[in-house]
């Protein structure tokens, strides 16, 4: 079963697709739950629309879904997905007992894969084809991971009781998909989550049954528009966006620090102007904020979207403001981290370490349905799995050590049937 | 009479007062005209109060008023002055005919003389005595000017028709002083109006019968309002008036240039804050703005106040903003020009040349009152009288050639004759 | 031949071509100068490379060689350009006699041209192909002058003595390609030196025979170099691109005015930042200054390096500037000027009207040719040959009154005549 | 006892002087010491100038050393301190023991002081006499805790082993003067180190043994000096130190955030420019740095300096930076802390509370104390002893419950016996 497993996560890293755009992907993954004898839910049916962030334009979307068929995609699921991505293979076992659901991200960076042969995927042949997407946080682990439950699970089926839902979710990079998930109220039934994530220097055969240090972040997209004007003949008549975003930036990055908490703010992309010799008409901000709480967050949110009014109005320019991405802070429940760590320390034959707990100091849009499970009194917690890496996360040369697949698989079965065994 | 003229120069250098606290200097100015057998109107009678700009608080009014008193001003005058400076002396030769009026301005400027022996004023003992109050510009000697024409023109009363007066103006430094004297009407029937300056490298025995290029100016001061609270250990509770005020900065001195001619901003003072660990509670700018035309100085005032209000706002910040001058662009009047040249030309004793226009580049609000005449269908013109000068204009060494005092009144005289001459 | 210069105009304008690709339409000057029994000189033998300013790189340019030869372009021409464009005729009579130069330009510009029925060029067909170039200024008009007139000086070539050269420059647009001509040293034996230009609010049959207000100009790019990391776990190893481009351009656009006249600066395009999350780590700004002198065009040069230089080190950044285009200030000689305006007045049936000036408050690298010219000894002169203009220039629906053509080569041929004549 | 060390506290409130300047403060502490017996050092002796920061320009030292005397304060000791403030009280037992130092801190604070009668210290008499300064930090009560421990100590002479040192620091306030009295070597062979503060919302009675929190801290003054100009008619001959600092205050605030821990910057005053129609030629900056590690301050220090000399730089000024004070972070042993508090805990009668710790969140020079007793292997702590006030520290209403004098001097004194009594 490991070849199979990681047969699966190669797939999906030659066919690398980037958030909301997962057209083959999501297809190969119902292909694969249906033949298990799951029921599987997809596409629109997954996906709370309004809730969406962070999705290309309509004709770009065409254009990937048309490439998701033409490398192999099923065009009968992806016409059914109505251009939104996402599954969720459910697994009713027919007797009383809790609702377990487990989050798998399959998306994609937005990163030239390397092409050189000390790439393991250039030399065995698995480096994506889709140039510019890359599976560089092995999220393509992860999902070959949901699809190896899936099959275990099917095969204790006898053993178990109450619902499973194993969530395939789309766009987790930008951490925009999450939100539209449990808009759609996939985990309002929901007794215990768990999701987890493999790598971030931890040794293979190391877990982590409890993070913290999740950050709330709000990602925007920030769009002045101005006047543009010949720069040397009539320069009055311009109301110049290029001034008013770099007067912006500066004093984006000069909002106060917080006595409350860690908060952070970045800028980290503007683009500005049309011609060397016209007043710039328009400019675009990416930014992000971020804080140790909510609250920060929100600190951060209000102050920058103060500046971007102000700095436009200042110019004479519009100013309007999209949210491309979120998520929450979030802490991980004492109860379930124990049956974790329980579940891990008594199977000393793939797990050879554990750690108490792991630091995360970034962001995960997890964190949504952490929250709605904890809200109505469900349990959850976060898991990492230790896997050497080449390079870190993110990077152009990252790959992992797959003998984690089975080490996750088989710690995400035992933690069921620790709760739901018969 | 050069003599007394000479002398009433080096009395209101000893005693020099700057704007609106020129209450020694009226005093004097209303003593001689009336010893001269002129009609006489000062203080509150020649300044409309609404118009006032840049006064000090009436604290510091009242001790200069006690300080020009203690200097030998005529106390009963300065009383009547009702703590407003400036005086008009009117002459009626009770037959029909123009009303010529001539400007002087009559205020210091806020510099600290020089001490050293090399500087004239210091070793011949006329170096003011007010420690930073100086006639720096010549306005001392257009003063004794005034007071000189007037003795003259009481010699030539009989040959006279119509009305002259003579204005003596206070507040001519940082153009505060004229708007509020044309506001009170004083300007509303006059025909013909002169005024002139001395100096500015221009060879003593030569004039100007022309002046060009008054830019428009406004002179503002703005005061941000924001929040103080402890650096470190509550940033996020200020609101920062410096970051504001420096932001303000910043893009005060970006605004676009404009196709239609020349403008120009200064930032010339800031100010802000209170203490090194506190997030700085307020701030104070000192701002200019000045244009070819009136069209061009609006446009950089109106983009200042923009500027600022959004800056402010941009800190939580409120802001208020003062004008503290105010002057014209303006052109001389040919017809008038031609009359001062003519004038000119026939005194070869004292005038050994013509120059036909001089560029000022700078700003006057003798301005106000050449529009005021020319709007009723008035002619005005203004006068530059040659004078070699020790150091610049403003300079804490300035000194310049007395010689120009009885070349300066004769032509106003001789102008003066042959408009109203019988 | 008026039906064949306005096929000539419609055929470069369908083929529109920008600055340093204009293959095919270079091609097409060689094979009807050739034709006509003029010496030619292209590509690399007209142009100095050192001195070439704002060319693509050369992958770009294949693309455009192969376009150019798909789209018809002489290959065997081509090829012998090497990679540059440009060409320069020469008609030499074999008499002695004075060298007269003009320069005809020849590149498109960078705009996407309008595709509706009301906009003739797509009515009648002659709308570009090529998707963002679109000849919006009319240099298609000046081509075709250009190769009308080197017809018209056949026939007369038993009338004239000397030597003729007819110049047709690449890449003007951005003023990038005089100065490699000149530097070539094509100019170096030239007498008498014109250049036009058709449009710009003129009314047909009218003509300017002078131009003032060329600005100096220096076009240049600057590239910024940081460092980027995690914006939330490591954002103290960053160095910030987008901080210190944000800073240079706002104290760019702060850089004060000079009282000795006109200056300009433009940072039209900023472009900076690789992702949301990551602190930029390089931004690149295209910046443009100008000034009514070279010497106030270097004043403000001077300036903007000097804040680029400090922006980048502030953050740890390197900076490297390119320049990527520059023209001079230049005036027009008033003895050529009024060759020209005689000859103008002389043909009253083509010429209805003759204006002494135009005023172009704009830059144009003919500028590089006149100084060559007159540093020389030469005589040179930039004229404007009314043409009525649907939409401004350089905008999308940009279309010309085309009875200019032969006005234009009519009055260059009888200038020649005239300088040149038997 | 307890009258007179109160009669001590109003004397030095009265006659409140500020950092450096505490002459008739020094003089009367030498006195009191003196007649008590001690061996007292002073002024220079106690000093070690190199290190002094933040003192006044000498003109300034003798106008307050002359008042000091005028005030009553004794004119032998004030000569013999040769223009330096600070006091050392000895104690020498004669018998071998520990050497035990104890910090008072004697400065006032540059604030103006409530006059009316709600405020005790106006109603009572003993509302300071200068004016613009006040003891609004309780540093009066310090010197009085000090002058009452000697006398204690005195009497308890024969129970003593070892030396005490009473050590009367100038200047804290501004963090300027612990390091120059550390640099004169008076802290080398000290064992035990103690030093305290009265107030903080803690309630009289209550003490805690042990602070945290203390933040590393530099402060720094930062001069610009650029070239003054007229704005209007050569404002490119200015070099603008207001756009200069404005930069620099821009930037400074957007220094990026450390993952290691937190940062803070303030620029608390900026000051510049002379006249609004001058191009500014100077500027002041008041910032502070702080971090919560040595390491993090010198970050943030080090960003400071770089963006200062590159926003000099970038418009041609020169910057100087100035240091006006420092401290350090530092811990508390937990040896001593738990002596301090086995004492306070043993004295129910006066302490009726302990707290573990006091987190401080600011910044105090006795660190350098601290540091330099624990680098030599002593003990050090910073106690902080409960007192209600009358609002904040450092507001010109401030009073505190004199009731924590008595408190302080009898813990002080039974720590002492517990380390070196017989």
């Amino acid at each position: 079963m490991e070849e199979k497993v990681i047969g699966y996560r190669r797939e999906f890293h030659l066919y690398a697709e980037s958030g909301w755009k997962e057209f083959r992907t999501t297809s190969r993954i119902i292909e694969i739950l249906e033949g298990l004898g799951l029921e599987v839910k997809y596409g629109k049916e997954v996906i709370h629309i309004p809730m969406v962030m962070g999705r290309d334009a309509e004709q770009e979307i065409s254009n990937h879904i048309e490439r998701g068929i033409r490398q192999g995609g099923n065009s009968k699921f992806i016409e059914k997905m109505e251009g939104y991505t996402g599954a969720v293979g459910i697994l009713k076992t027919g007797r009383p007992g809790p609702v377990i659901a487990i989050r798998f991200d399959i998306d994609a960076n937005d990163v030239i894969e390397r092409k050189d042969l000390e790439h393991r995927p250039t030399k065995e042949g698995f480096a994506s084809v889709n140039e510019g997407m890359m599976h560089a946080c092995g999220h393509d682990g992860h999902t070959a991971m949901g699809l190896g439950l899936a099959e275990l699970l099917i095969k204790e089926k006898k053993n178990l009781t109450g619902t499973i839902k194993l969530i395939f979710q789309p766009a987790e990079e930008g951490v925009r998909g999450a939100r539209a998930m449990v808009g759609k109220g996939l985990l309002e039934d929901v007794d215990y989550f768990l999701a987890g994530h493999l790598g971030f220097n931890l040794q293979t055969g190391f877990i982590a049954p409890k993070t913290t240090g999740f950050l709330s972040t709000t990602k925007m997209d920030a769009y002045f528009y101005g006047k543009g004007s010949h720069a040397s003949n009539a320069p009055e008549e311009g109301k110049n966006s290029l001034l008013a975003a770099a007067t912006a930036v500066l004093n984006i990055h000069a909002i106060s620090p917080h006595s409350k908490g860690i908060t952070r703010v970045n800028v980290g992309v503007m683009q500005g102007g049309i011609g060397r010799n016209v007043i710039p008409p328009a400019a675009t901000l990416k930014i992000e904020t971020r804080g140790e709480t909510p609250e920060l967050n929100d600190y951060m949110y209000d102050k920058v979207a103060g500046i971007l009014n102000c700095a436009a109005k200042m110019y004479g320019n519009n100013v309007s403001m999209k949210k491309e991405g979120e998520a929450l802070a979030a802490d991980c429940d004492e109860e379930l981290v124990d049956i974790v760590k329980e579940v891990a320390l008594e199977n000393k034959e793939r797990i050879t370490g554990v750690i108490n707990e792991k630091y995360l100091g970034g962001s995960e849009d997890a964190t949504f349905m952490m929250k709605s499970v904890q809200e109505r009194g469900g349990l959850a917690t976060y898991i990492f799995f230790g896997a050497e890496t080449k390079a870190a996360h993110h990077n152009e040369g990252f790959d992992f050590d797959e003998a984690v697949l089975m080490k996750g698989i088989c710690l995400y079965k035992d933690v069921i049937l620790k709760i739901a065994g018969r």
